[in-house]
């Protein structure tokens, strides 16, 4: 993903309807926990197997393809106002995860890792 | 970023460890809501001004970032399992923003597209 | 409950802290959002039918039962702001929904009401 | 509030549309984080200075007032599946605020408890 045109065009397109005001990181941060619950809402009384179908439902499908790009849309903007780097916060944070989350200890285990090993 | 090579760690990463079971979209999808809330906490009680500044407060930064990745982990798994392109959803969903927000309209206006032009 | 009686512990714990300022609607609505989410967090790697059983699960079930309760602090303290009554609210909305919900069209059905009878 | 008419309301609402299926205490907890979020969906572009005033916005002001009441029916709806008395839980959290959140410490101050006195 081109991270660098995508969020360039985001700033652009902010700049052009003088949104850069109601731009701050808290209400880029609102919005995106706002998405990410709307893209939940279409889960939300679907089973888990049913959910492993999704792609069957076309209309489900597209509606949640269109909330993960909403919600990936505002990660790049706020990524973007708070000068972070969006592969390199991944990356680190995939490197503790291995270190949290050892597979000896976490093998067929969602216990979050403060109380694996317990 | 590289969106393949991402979720192919997190696949592997997921397997290992017999966590299949439990990431169903579904699930995944409530992980990533709870990720954003997380991420929104660190704004909770910051002015807007301050959330501006926030690369001011390295704790806080820090934590942001951490936050931020974790969105984008559970975004990339969640496209994964589903078989949902990325890039291609953000870029056709740029397509629709732009003719729901035209600049004529939407110039210093924050109200939601279905309001814009009322 | 008795909803002004500590809607009133509420407001005076704020004031003695001098917390207003803080305690925007926006804010307040904000943290809800985050209490909501951590709320849920408690669910997130349960399969549905462990949830039904949550209260065999001491620890966790004191961690639902706090969570709650500040879900349910937040909400009173924001009606209270806004000067809403809240059992009216709710009173009223239940009338709502039983139009928008007849019972010939919802049974077994757990489609968004405007999907209902398509 | 009287809760315990509410919570029978409720229950024969789900009975009569044989929704109890659905309304695992895992489904109930998504859908009252995705209602929190719509709450919030209200306030996101407002300043905090003009959600204070909110009741000066009618349309916004109904709104609110209606997710309000959809957080308050699916909280309702949870404690009573989990057997947890609302009010207890909302008064044993209370005396443990009093507890974190010592005047001395807190005034004027949002950080977290936990970072309090640091």
């Amino acid at each position: 993903m081109n991270v660098i045109a995508i969020q360039k065009i985001l700033r652009e397109f902010a700049e052009e309807r003088d949104w850069n005001r109601f731009h701050s990181p808290k209400n880029i941060a609102t919005a995106l926990a706002v998405e990410a619950a709307e893209l939940l809402e279409n889960f939300q009384w679907l089973t888990e197997e049913e959910s492993r179908h999704l792609p069957k439902r076309p209309e489900d499908y597209r509606a949640v393809r269109e909330e993960i790009a909403d919600v990936q849309i505002y990660l790049l903007r706020l990524a973007d106002l708070l000068d972070i780097g969006l592969e390199d916060a991944v990356r680190d944070k995939l490197g503790k995860n291995a270190e949290k989350y050892p597979v000896a200890l976490a093998k067929g285990n969602a216990l979050k890792y403060n109380r694996l090993g317990k």
